[in-house]
């Protein structure tokens, strides 16, 4: 039996504290607890990571404060495109779809890629389809809108109108959630889900779909999803450089991921992501003012952070 | 001044010898050193690799007999979705698009999304659309069709009728078309088109748009395009692994790219790839019945390939 973990980010893109109320930062930390708790109990009674990768990325998606599933952000013409992608570090089996619109939660179709087609990608309408076929939850474009992001759409179009595009803030333009799991088979998954960003082009896909650069794993290295701008993960390979310089440079986790951020990061933008190493430890390391995160390890306490502060949430 | 060298492929999915005629494979021999040379002369002259990896996979994509643009292989609804990605590794910027239906050469729309855009994949119709606006050539889909294909496509039909899926040969199913380059300045590029394989799923993916997968360069190291089953590509991480081998591992450029080869053919699937180190040698390995491809070094010598057989095309 080895020893089990769970970790999870909430996008990099995280508010200034003074920004939302406390209210909103504690239902924010609740859910991410949640979240965890999800993930843990499944891998806690014996289930894969790839199961607990899923169910904690699915508890953030139903939650409007994340930027995936109800609570996405909104493209350039107010409706919602999603992406998401699944690994399982056992057999390097992977899924992902991008540019869905009626899947509520995409994480799960795209394990169901993973599990019921002979495909890993599949893009727009056909994905809709393959999920509406085996069976998931459909649901109208608008489940996804909040009032939240239906205000920031229209105070970066205002802005854009201004020419103060490069004010928007990367809380307006980022975020993204993920999921890393290790089970007690030493299994290690990943997964991510996002809404891409807020005013997105219609048919951009960033990097949450991508695997390699949003979401890898493999046994006996680590697992990894990122959070940040995708066009400059995909082009640093990201989440795979971190088990490349694992596995070829002889690093551990977070000498790997620090090393991941900081070529990210050299690009000027914000960057983060959620890891976890064949022993259990758990990495989230992020170069912005906060990343909703969280996590649990052998001591089975819960974690939650959304800024620099870490908050015990008692036992899993 | 660097050496300069350009190196191509045409699919690892080549046919039996006998399964075409000798005129058949001469054509596609000359397409072949067409493509090259249109590459080379770019480089010869003191042009960015970049512009010669486009310009090296346009006469491929508008030769009828690769598995990109005018060739491509047909989806299960007898029309075409079209992927492509370009790298450009002196700045790690790269583009691509993804299941587009118009744009008569993909390998350009990949570029332009590189440098016309803020965005580094695009996928359907907006990828179309975004072709459209930056002034490339749009065709009806049927511009894609050949007989050659449509008969293809019969024939796997009939056989899934007869439920012999398993015996679909790899060139029925498989097919890419590829370039790499290194230019005087010591900049190198990689890039890929395809439509796919007969007979599959709309809204399929692979790895030919996915950076890191089946494309990828970084100065330095080398330069990747990757064909065979983009599935099995895509969970290895195939291109960029050869550069990681090399950069964290200290593999020259054919061990690493043996290793990769190796790594995804361990999944029983037929794959190749074409590759260049920094210092200009090309290496283009596979582990299928044959592989169209070619290459130019400094010798300025022209050496294309369908099998096993080498043949020296004179002076580039």
């Amino acid at each position: 039996m080895a020893d089990i973990a769970i970790g999870i980010h909430g996008g990099c893109g995280t508010l200034a504290k003074d920004l939302l109320s406390e209210k909103d930062w504690a239902e924010t930390r609740q859910h991410l607890a949640d979240s965890l708790r999800a993930g843990w109990t499944i891998v806690k009674k014996g289930g894969r990571s790839v199961e607990a990768v899923e169910a904690a990325i699915v508890v953030m998606e139903n939650s409007p404060h994340f930027n995936a599933g109800h609570g996405a952000a909104l493209t350039e013409n107010a409706d919602h495109e999603l992406d998401a992608s699944i690994m399982d570090g056992a057999t390097l089996g992977a899924g992902a779809i991008c540019a869905v619109r009626t899947i509520r939660n995409p994480i799960k179709a795209a394990r169901a890629v993973m599990e019921k087609s002979d495909l890993l990608l599949i893009t727009g309408q056909p994905a809709d389809d393959f999920a509406r076929r085996v069976g998931l939850d459909i649901v109208p474009n608008s489940y996804f809108t909040t009032q939240r992001r239906v205000d920031a759409l229209a105070s970066l179009k205002a802005k854009a109108e201004r020419q103060e595009i490069a004010m928007a803030s990367e809380a307006e333009r980022h975020g993204t959630v993920g999921a890393v799991a290790l089970d007690a088979k030493g299994n290690l998954a990943a997964g991510t889900s996002t809404g891409g960003f807020n005013n997105k082009p219609v048919g951009r896909v960033g990097d949450s779909p991508i695997i390699g650069a949003g979401t890898y794993a493999a046994n006996g290295s680590c697992a990894v999803s990122c959070t940040g701008m995708g066009e400059i993960f995909i082009r640093r390979v990201a989440a795979y450089d971190v088990s490349a310089r694992m596995r070829y440079a002889g690093k551990g986790l977070r000498e790997a991921a620090d090393a991941v951020i900081a070529a990210v990061g050299s690009h000027k933008i914000g960057a983060g992501l959620v890891s976890v190493d064949a022993g259990g430890k758990v990495y989230a390391p992020f170069n912005t003012l906060g990343m909703a995160r969280g996590w649990i390890e052998a001591d089975g306490k819960v974690y939650v952070a959304t800024h620099q502060d870490v908050h015990e949430m008692g036992a899993a």
